[in-house]
């Protein structure tokens, strides 16, 4: 077929009056039009975006006061809160580089990712200084701590350099912050999806804003359900470390929404919140919504309007109609650390018949592909396979917000990009109607409570366990989790072990961080032989079926 | 106060995984959630999405084999249609230029353009083959001519290589749209606003796909008013030659929308074809929707639920209120051929109070900034003034959309960039609502039915009549076209001239093609002098003032 030259194209000359995509550039039309709008942080504080830029000025004046600038990562912990929101923004704005720590890793892990991204600066919440205290010698960059306080008693540590709302105080609001190169690194955060080391991916400033106005295209244009408007009051409940609360930080204020932040996430606290600023748009992990849904004064409220993107792993059919029942308007989202994340969003189509259990399907689909998102499912020679709702094909992709690959991986990104493709690692079909279902996983990996536990990982340990000849773990469906691991296991003869012993066994490991708690399964089952596929490898598919239910 | 360096910045190295901004990445989320949604052009063709995408494929190999490809211009003059819409995809996504041809321009001006642009291929509608017979012998580069033809009867010209529907009959829809730098140009065309000569502009793959995901980020997340969502149905009522639609065309395929082309504009025929395929979408000068409402087929018609925005002159009041008296959600959008061209819409905000009064206030605003879009308004040091609904400055912006500057004219660029922001010339104030209001013109043109007059063209030219000494054109708001040239003429001692004799001196230049037909003015207003500011410069304020009503 015939193909174009690109010899005799005009360009335009990159000039001065080109307009770099910068993270800046998406808070002009919030302060040009709505500057009064509210940012709330539990019952702590209320603060505006003209505030909220005065604040981003303030931080950015602050950090370069005690030397952390462009070039340089600054490393958060702290759970959702203006602050983090403040983070957001100032810092890339710099030209400095964003770590969203993620505080439930173990310290070991964590202090791997900190050193890994080579943070110089850590702010961190008071309530996370044990952590510190854990991996503090294992720290190898970081030589400027700034607290966050919530309670505002808390001590500053000797080698604090400041706390955060002291270090705003002494600090101007004026700061010219600068264009700069739309490529420039804006974030970095660390996925534990497939090995036992985390890895690294990162973010430019461009790969952001298009994310930023893509995933608004998407939600805003929906005919009914999930439709989102200048009206809503948003409110996450995924964390701000696991990439970047999803972009929806950035859609809220670039759309000049209501903001509320509600620090750590208790179901009950979340719902106080929820009901007394009236949120309206939420997204999250099932297994939060379900806790959400099932706390007591869940009852008594009123739910209805309440827009809930759910992501993380699938949508469970019947949390779905529950949600819907009260109200809710629910649907799934789909996307992974490495693809900034959003894929697609199950927003129902205009042509949908208004009948629950299709209207059901729909919401519960992994979703149809939001703007500029290329999204094929391929065989393994990377042809496109039919899209009838039955052939399956590994879901590849591009976009202009996926990350160009781990750092300091060469070759796992060359692997993830296979192709000219973005590979998710998992399996699933696409319907007549456009709408992906993930039906598999190419990879045998466990997402519980929105977090990756590793089979793979597992089965190792578990195999280093004296009595053990063959484990293989798998991923079964947990009302509350999701999925968790269940180890099958086969011993050896003449030796013994019980559950008991298998779990003390990995809970040494996660004492010494190497894995996490939530990594150590509830149960164990023992089996006298592990069922293998023709050509002798673990058939996981038969087993996960197999235990599905028996398990 | 404090600027950072960008010396230490972290960058992503342009990679093989970069995803460039280019037109056919809009057609990915059509194609993939609702391919059998209908195109249509007024009652000949229906087309679906996926016919409308084997067609780009067709009319890319069909161009490529009459040796019209990468870096050739390729012109366009034809009514609004599907053809239109499937060359805003082609011709750019092969790497060609798009060129859309004014064909209100005289002839004379028309081939200055097209000659200009460099234009290579030109597709002409039947309905000009007279107009092209005018300006032949004047068009220096074209050498590929295909005819659009909507009888099916126009025998093709003997120096024509093909028919539009043939060309695209006898080739492959199979044409692989390669990637290419995202800053390539793809479409220009000629504003004639402020001199005699038109001004070239152009826009990039980029510059248009930024546009495309803003603007629908605007007009989807309103509150209430002008909410566009993937159940609209999409039809034009500007014309496809003037700034891409306002980018509209590109914004419905992205979000699926149905789409209906008018062909040309006469108001009964819009409103039939409106009410048959359910038009909820459109947008136009208020001369045009003036004229749809005044049509007699409009007292019946249910026009409630009609969203339309209103630009390229004021949105009068009266017409604002006619509109929503019938239910129509009218509002203001502003922008002009140099911004691509967007930068304003006049939506509700949330807090505004659901008073008529002030409702009217808002709609006929200039309108609020879109995301991304840097709005300023300035004195002549680029010192920002007051935002308190008063105090007025000159428009300027910056906006990834903005045209770098005029086709072979640096020294016009850098006027328009003076300062590094782009100058509208329009003077506004802004309120403390952050609302935008055009209060007066930098220069003195006109804009009548949408098109631009040049006062100082008409002064130019008025004043080479042997009776006058002296004129000024001001600008009288008009009931229909909004707004006219008023040409204030002082006579020569003992010279004797009338307002026909006047107009007769203006048409002769008309016939020959030197300005448009629409410029000549309907009255002349004699006067014994005209008034001077201090400095003695034509006080065209005070002018416009005094015969806004009198003249």
């Amino acid at each position: 077929m015939p193909k174009a030259s690109e010899s005799r194209q005009v360009r335009l000359t990159p000039s001065a009056y080109a307009y770099p995509l910068l993270i800046k550039q998406l808070l002009h039309t919030p302060l040009a039009t709505c500057p009064e709008q509210e940012i709330v942080y539990r019952d702590q504080t209320r603060h505006n975006y003209w505030t909220f830029r005065h604040r981003i000025g303030q931080l950015a004046s602050g950090l370069l006061e005690i030397d952390v600038g462009p070039g340089d990562t600054v490393a958060v912990m702290d759970w959702d809160s203006h602050r983090y929101l403040e983070c957001y923004f100032a810092v890339p704005m710099t030209g400095a580089v964003l770590m969203t720590a993620n505080v439930r890793l173990s310290p070991e892990q964590l202090a791997y990712t900190l050193n890994h991204s080579g943070a110089r600066a850590l702010l961190i919440n008071a309530d996370f200084l044990p952590m510190l205290a854990e991996m503090r010698d294992k720290l190898e960059h970081i030589d400027r701590f700034v607290l966050l306080d919530d309670t505002g008693s808390t001590a500053v540590p000797d080698d604090f350099v400041d706390e955060y709302e002291n270090l705003l105080a002494r600090s101007s609001p004026d700061f010219a912050f600068p264009d700069f190169d739309e490529n420039t690194v804006a974030t970095t955060f660390y996925t534990t999806g497939t090995t036992g080391l985390p890895k690294g991916v990162c973010f430019s400033h461009r790969q952001i804003v298009l994310h930023t106005l893509a995933e608004t295209a998407a939600l805003t244009s929906a005919p009914r359900q999930g439709r989102i408007h200048r009206d809503d009051v948003y409110m996450p409940m995924t964390p701000m470390f696991h990439v970047h609360a999803w972009g929806m930080p950035y859609v809220a204020t670039m759309l000049g929404l209501k903001q509320v932040y509600p620090g750590r996430y208790a179901p009950d606290s979340l719902l106080e919140l929820m009901m007394r600023e009236r949120v309206t748009f939420s997204h999250g992990v099932p297994t939060l919504l379900q806790m959400v849904l099932s706390c007591p004064a869940a009852a008594a409220a009123d739910l209805r309007g309440w827009k809930v993107v759910v992501g993380g792993s699938a949508l469970p059919r019947v949390l779905a109609q529950t949600a819907l029942e009260r109200g809710i308007d629910v649907f799934t989202g789909y996307g992974m650390s490495e693809t900034g994340p959003i894929l697609t969003l199950a927003q129902v189509k205009t042509a949908t018949p208004a009948d629950t259990s299709h209207e059901l399907d729909m919401r519960t689909r992994t979703g149809l592909p939001v703007p500029l998102v290329e999204l094929r499912i391929v065989d393994e020679q990377m042809h496109d396979v039919a899209h009838d709702g039955k052939t399956s094909g590994e879901i590849v992709a591009r976009a202009p917000w996926l990350t160009y690959g781990y750092v300091g991986d060469p070759a796992a990104s060359e692997r993830l990009w296979a192709g000219g493709y973005l590979h998710t690692n998992d399996i699933g079909v696409i319907d007549s109607q456009g709408y992906l279902q993930i039906t598999d996983r190419l990879k045998d990996v466990i997402k519980s409570g929105g977090e990756w536990v590793s089979s793979f990982e597992l089965e190792d340990l578990i195999s280093q366990h004296p009595a053990v000849a063959e484990v293989a773990v798998v991923c079964v469906k947990d009302a509350k989790w999701g999925e968790r691991p269940l180890p099958l296991i086969v011993l050896k003869a003449g030796e013994f072990a019980d559950e008991q012993s298998i779990q003390k066994h990995l809970k040494e490991y996660a004492i010494r961080g190497v894995i996490s708690q939530y990594a150590v399964p509830e149960r164990v089952v023992f089996v006298d032989a592990i069922d293998k596929t023709s050509v002798g490898k673990v058939d996981k598919k038969l087993l996960r079926a197999k235990y599905q239910t028996a398990g």
